[in-house]
C-alpha cells in the first residue's frame, strides 16, 4: 500500500470525524470502553506471524523482541481495560448535603470527563507498544476520548496493519468507525496541523526531545493551549557506590553491558551515564564492562537515519578533550548498524563540558569517575530531570549518603536500587515519566493504568437528583467502585 | 508598614532560601506538614479583629464577608491539613515482586514528591482565602513544597500581617522560617523574575485572563517550563428552561438578583450570562431580576482601578448593538463603586458579537433570549471552557435534552442544578476549574484537597528494601493510608 502524507484537508475531516465521533463515546460506559480495548486486543493477536515480519522489515528489531512487544501491547490494552472498569482512576469522590447548615450546604459529586480527541504521535523505537495500538491510544480509550493516530514514518505498513486491527475491532462491535483515525505524516506540517487544530484536546508523544518541544510549543501557542504528554528520554544516570562494587563488580559488567546493548540501545531507559568513585574496582568494573561491550553482535539500529545520528552522536561525545573510549565492538561496514561502545571520562572533565550529559540514543555509555562522593554529588546535581536513576549501593551506603539520595530522588521519576533501568514494567505503581525534559508534565505517567489519568479531567455535580447522575455516583454505587464519601474511601452505597 | 517592590536580587534570594528549605521540607512527614499547616490556622484566628480591620480599609469588603472569608481560609487550611495525613491524594500503589515470572519481575512502589519551590501570586478579590495563607499555599505545603508569596498590591498591609502570622507558626515549631517567603511587586517585573527564576518549579495563580496568561506564557518560556495553575474566572452561565421557569421565578430572580451582586459581583463565579427561551415568563422573569437588581445598595469595589474596569466594560456591553439595559441600580458619583446592572439581548445579535460573552467583572449580568432550545443550543456551543453552568430545569427537561446538557457540561468545571454558582463549598468533591480559558489546565482545582495533586509528582521505587523506603511504602503500612496492592485498594500491611 502506497504511503503518503494527510493534506491539510484530510487533517480537518479527521478532528472533526473523530470529534463527532467523541460526543458519543464520551458518553459511553466504562464496560464500553473495556470491551474495545480488548477487543483490540484479541484483534492484534488476530494478525498473527504476519505484522511481525513486517515490522521485522521495517524495524529491524528482532523477532522475539517484536513478539514481545506485541504481548506488551496486548497486556497494555488488556490491563488498562480491567483498570477502567475498576474506576479508581476517576476518583470519584461525593461529599452529601446538610440542609440545616447556614448556609445549606449542597450535594456535590465529581467523576471525571473525557478531554476530547487526543492526538498520538506513533514512536519509533516501540513499533506496537507507543505506536498505534499502543499505550496512549489505550489510555486515550480509557478514559473515553477519541484517538486520531500520526503513524511514525519508519513503520508506517506495520501501523497501517494495526490501525485496520482496530477498525476491525470497533466494526465488530458496531461501534462508530471515527472513534479511532489513522494518518501519516513524514513532514512537520502533519504533526503541526495536527496539534493546532482546535478540535484536538491533548497530545502524547514519545520521542526525542527536538520533537517533543515542538509538539509542546505548538499546542502553547494555540488559542486554547492544550495538555502534552511528550516523552522525551534521558540519560538514566547509574550511581555505582564504592562498597557494593567491592562485593563484587562482573555479575553488574555483565548486567550493564546488556542493558546498554538491549534493543541495540533504542530505549528510553537505556543507561547512558554511569558514575563511580576512582578506585581499582571502577577500572576493573569499567574494562570489564568494555571487554563484554565488545563482544556483543552488532545490531542494526531501528533505522539509518537513527544509525547516523548514533554515529555521529556518539563519535562526537568519544572525541570531546578528557574522554577516552574504553571498548567498542567491532565496526560493521553498512549504514544501519549501531555499535556498542563504552568511554569514560573524570568528574571534573564531565562537569566542565554540558555535551557530555547528552542522550546519545543507542548503546553507548560513559563512565564518569569522581574523586569522591562529593564529586558524585556534584554529578548528580549537575544532570538534568531523568526518567530514572539507579543506585547501586550496600544498605549501609544509602544510609550513610541521605542527601545525595534524596539529590538523586529529587530528578527523577524511577528509582531502582540494584537493578538496570531497562525493562518498564507495566503496572500500576510504575512511574514512566519525571522532571523536564524527560518529560514535559512530570505529574503523569505514560506507562501504568494512571497513563489514564493523562485524558480525563474533573468534573462536579451540584445537587442533581439520584436519576440523573451519572451511574459512578448514583447513590446505590452499581459499578461497585470506590468512592471518598464525606473523607471516607468506602465501596458501599449511600 | 512601607511597602516596596522586590528587586530581582531579592526574588533571587528569595529562591534560592526557599530551595535550600525544601530540600528538607520535601523529607518531613504528612504529620509535621500537618501540623504547620493547623498552627498557621491558629495564628490566623489570633490575629483578631485587627487584620478584619485593615482589609476593611484595604479592600472595601464588609466585615461579616471577611470574617468569613477568614473562617474560610482557616478551614481550607485544617481540612487539607487533615486530607493530607489521610495521605489518599498520594495515591499510593505497590506491585510486589514475583521471583519465578520469566523474567522476573521487580517490587514497584509508587508515592508522591513535591515539585519544589512554589510561586503563588495573591489574588485581589480574596484577601485571604487566595492570598497569602490561602489555598494555594495551603496546598503547595500539604504537597511538601516551599512557598514564595508575591502579595497582591491592593492589599499588601493585609498580606504582611497574614505573612506575619505564618512565620509566627513556623517559629512556634522550629521550622526554617524560609518554608515561607513573603514579597511585594506591583510591577510585572517581580511576577516574571518569579516565574522565570529557574528555581521556581510551579505556579499558582487566580485572577484574570490577561494575568493568568502572562505567567503561563512565561513559565513556557523558560529553558525548563513548569506547571501554572492559572484560574481566570469566567461568565458561568446559566440555562433557564421553560417548563422550570413556568413553576415559578420570583424566587429565582430574587437569589439570582443576591448572587449577582453578592460581593459586589467580584467571584470568579458570578452568573455572567443568563440563557432562557423567549416568552412571558423570561421576560418577567428579567423584569423582575431587573427591579431586584435596583433596589440592591450599591456597594463598592475592591479599589477604583476594578471600579473603573467595571464601569467600562459593562458601559461597553450596554453600548452594543440590540442590548437594551433592563434595570440598574441608582448612579454613586464616586470613583469606587459598583452599579448592579442587567441588560438583555436576543440570541441571534449575541451569537454574532463575541464581545458580549466576555467576562464583565462586577455586579452585571446579561438576559440572552433565544427562539428555541436549538438556539440555546447554538448559544451554550458559542460560549468558551467555564468555571461552572448551571441548569434551572424540570427533570423532564433534563431526560428531554440531554445532548444539550451533555454539551453544556463538556465546557464546565462543575454543573449546578437549580441553585446558583456562587458559593464555592470547600470539600474533596468540588471541582474549582474548568476548561480553557477558564484555567490554564482543566485536569486540575484549586479548591478542595486534590488542588494538592498540582504541587506533587510520582516517583516509583523499584526493588528497594523495606527500611529505605519512604514510611507510606513500608510493608506494615504505619501511617495507615490506603494503598492500591497488586490493584486492590486496602489498609493491610503486606
Amino acid at each position: 500500500m502506497k504511503i503518503t502524507d494527510a493534506t491539510i484537508q484530510e487533517v480537518d475531516k479527521a478532528l472533526v470525524d473523530s470529534n463527532n465521533a467523541f460526543i458519543k463515546y464520551a458518553q459511553s460506559g466504562l464496560r464500553v470502553r473495556a470491551s474495545l480495548m480488548r477487543a483490540i486486543a484479541v484483534e492484534l493477536e488476530t494478525l498473527g506471524d504476519d505484522v511481525i515480519q513486517l515490522a521485522m522489515k521495517e524495524t529491524n528489531l528482532t523477532e522475539p523482541r517484536l513478539k514481545s512487544e506485541r504481548a506488551r501491547t496486548m497486556f497494555q490494552l488488556n490491563s488498562y481495560a480491567d483498570a477502567c472498569e475498576r474506576g479508581e482512576w476517576m476518583e470519584l469522590s461525593i461529599n452529601t448535603a446538610d440542609a440545616q447548615r447556614v448556609p445549606p450546604k449542597p450535594d456535590i459529586r465529581k467523576t471525571k470527563f473525557p478531554l476530547g480527541p487526543v492526538v498520538v504521535f506513533g514512536s519509533s523505537n516501540f513499533p506496537f507498544a507507543y505506536s498505534t495500538a499502543g499505550g496512549d491510544t489505550a489510555s486515550a480509550l480509557a478514559a473515553g476520548c477519541t484517538v486520531v493516530v500520526k503513524a511514525h514514518p519508519a513503520h508506517p505498513q506495520t501501523s497501517n496493519m494495526v490501525a485496520n486491527a482496530i477498525k476491525n475491532a470497533l466494526q465488530k462491535l458496531g461501534m462508530d468507525e471515527h472513534i479511532f483515525i489513522h494518518l501519516h505524516g513524514a513532514s512537520n506540517q502533519v504533526g503541526e496541523a495536527l496539534v493546532k487544530h482546535p478540535l484536538t484536546k491533548a497530545v502524547g508523544f514519545t520521542g526525542s526531545f527536538q520533537g517533543g518541544m515542538a509538539l509542546f510549543n505548538w499546542a502553547n501557542q494555540r488559542q486554547e493551549p492544550i495538555p502534552v504528554f511528550a516523552e522525551m528520554g534521558s540519560v538514566n544516570p547509574v550511581y555505582f557506590f564504592p562498597e557494593k562494587l567491592k562485593e563484587g563488580f562482573e555479575a553488574f559488567a555483565q548486567q550493564y553491558a546488556e542493558s546498554i546493548t538491549l534493543g541495540v540501545g533504542q530505549f528510553c531507559t537505556n543507561p547512558g551515564i554511569i558514575v563511580g568513585i576512582e578506585g581499582k574496582e571502577l577500572a576493573e568494573f569499567t574494562r570489564l564492562l568494555g571487554e563484554k561491550i565488545s563482544s556483543i553482535a552488532v545490531g542494526k539500529m531501528l533505522h539509518s537515519g537513527i544509525a547516523k545520528a548514533y554515529k555521529e552522536k556518539s563519535q562526537n561525545a568519544i572525541d570531546q578533550q578528557n574522554v577516552k573510549l574504553v571498548n567498542a565492538a567491532n565496526d560493521v561496514q553498512d549504514t544501519v548498524s549501531g555499535k556498542p561502545m563504552v568511554a569514560e571520562v573524570e568528574a571534573k572533565h564531565f562537569l566542565s563540558n554540558p555535551t557530555l550529559s547528552e542522550e546519545v540514543f543507542g548503546p553507548f555509555s560513559l563512565v564518569v569517575s569522581c574523586k569522591d562522593i562529593s564529586e558524585m554529588q556534584s554529578v548528580a546535581a549537575s544532570l538534568k530531570g531523568q526518567l530514572t536513576s539507579t543506585l547501586i549501593a550496600t544498605e549501609n551506603e544509602l544510609k550513610n549518603n541521605k542527601a545525595l539520595i534524596e539529590l538523586i530522588a529529587s530528578k527523577c521519576g524511577r528509582l531502582i536500587l540494584n537493578g538496570v533501568p531497562t525493562g518498564v514494567e507495566v503496572c500500576l505503581a510504575m512511574q514512566h515519566g519525571g522532571p523536564f525534559p524527560a518529560t514535559t508534565d512530570p505529574r503523569f505517567s505514560s506507562v501504568g493504568a494512571d497513563a489514564i489519568k493523562r485524558f480525563a479531567r474533573p468534573i462536579s455535580y451540584q445537587n442533581f437528583s439520584d436519576s440523573l447522575l451519572p451511574d459512578e455516583l448514583k447513590n446505590n454505587n452499581p459499578l461497585k467502585i470506590w468512592r471518598t464519601v464525606n473523607d471516607q474511601l468506602t465501596r458501599d452505597a449511600l
